[in-house]
């Protein structure tokens, strides 16, 4: 299938590998290709730079958020929370109309100091805005209660462990549930807390997961649901 | 040991009729005895009126906000989040200053419609607003994740799961995590986020606990940390 991976970061990167390597044709979009090709310097957390990674993946093509976009028949957000809006727009939203729009990202604000806070939070989620302002698309929170790479390699962390989705359309649920058990989760580690508004819950799960990873001094963990079957 | 349980509903009598039983002392606090006493209804959530719950730990006895707290060496509010401070307003600074208490409540505010939101939340936590408002207390926030039953009987979720302490106090954190494994926590499943701002995190899982009451239709459930040690 073809996707679109919008953004150019860790999430992206592992995203548009994980899908490249299933034999999916993945696009990754970004605001300004060659700039984005030039930087020569690790990102602020360390990361090499893009071109070091595209360097491996030859056949991830990379291209702007509107190419991208028109190229993928799903779409996955993993851009920063606090400018995944602009990025959509960016995208437009012809090329979003109809198609399944995955969203991994976080609204993490640093502008209240560290550890980040949310924004939006609480009444609203992210997951939330970009379904208010895509209404034709068909939104669905995934994976963002865990690092890149337990995302994709599920048996990372070893044990059960949880996978949240949230969204209106019942159809794109079933296909993000199909995405997630290619990318190596059982089926009865998928929890789908409901429509959109629980993304609230998801992204506010955060906080704790930043503070956790202050407390155990890695990220290699994931939260999970003891008990998470449905009542008899 | 002497405690004090403010809040006379569902895990207030859970968490005395659990130390009562471990043979502690416990007074459970309410704003107006009589009237608490005087409730013949069940309640909103289809419990009991208390003075049911009364009768059959007579060893239990109920008294005033203060009078509890004057009598505990040990203050565990059990409140509605909403009337927290107030009701450790009544208990009294004084009855509360250089004592352990344990935060269990959850600031769930119904007034923005159903589910609940949070107030305060991301920026500022109902457990910080207790260390602030009686800074010579101790506050240790904990067990706000899960049902009442769970608190004092983990084993009724099977499995490993997790109980997460937040506090100033390393000392308070360790007095805690005792009483903690005397109510059947393995060590093991307790883990410490860290100072009392880390309660941010911990009462930001009550919007998805509570998506996940409705998704799974039953509140036998809890948080595990899957891959939760310290890295080595």
């Amino acid at each position: 299938m073809r996707y679109a991976v919008l953004g150019t970061g860790v999430v992206g990167r592992t995203i548009a590998g994980k899908l490249d390597s299933l034999g999916h044709e993945a696009v990754i979009g970004t605001r300004d290709p060659q700039a984005t090709l030039a930087r020569a310097e690790p990102d602020a957390y360390g990361n090499p730079p893009y071109s070091r990674w595209q360097a491996g993946h030859p056949q991830v093509r990379l291209a702007t958020f509107a190419e991208a976009a028109a190229h993928g028949e799903v779409v996955v957000n993993t851009t920063a929370g606090v400018s995944s809006l602009q990025a959509l727009r960016s995208a437009g939203a012809s090329n979003l109309a109809g198609k399944l729009v995955i969203d991994i990202a976080n609204p993490l604000d640093a502008s209240q100091g560290m550890p980040p806070s949310l924004d939006p939070v609480n009444t609203d989620s992210l997951g939330e805005q970009i379904q208010r302002a895509f209404p034709d698309a068909k939104v669905v929170k995934t994976l963002n209660t865990m690092n890149a790479q337990i995302m994709v390699d599920p048996a990372r962390v070893p044990g059960e462990h949880t996978v949240f989705v949230s969204g209106d359309d019942t159809e794109a649920k079933g296909a993000v549930s199909e995405l997630l058990v290619s990318f190596g989760w059982p089926a009865t580690a998928i929890i789908d807390l409901g429509d959109i508004t629980t993304a609230r819950g998801a992204e506010m799960l955060l906080p704790i997961w930043l503070r956790l990873y202050g407390a155990l001094g890695h990220t290699d963990f994931n939260f999970h649901i003891q008990g998470g079957h449905h009542s008899a």
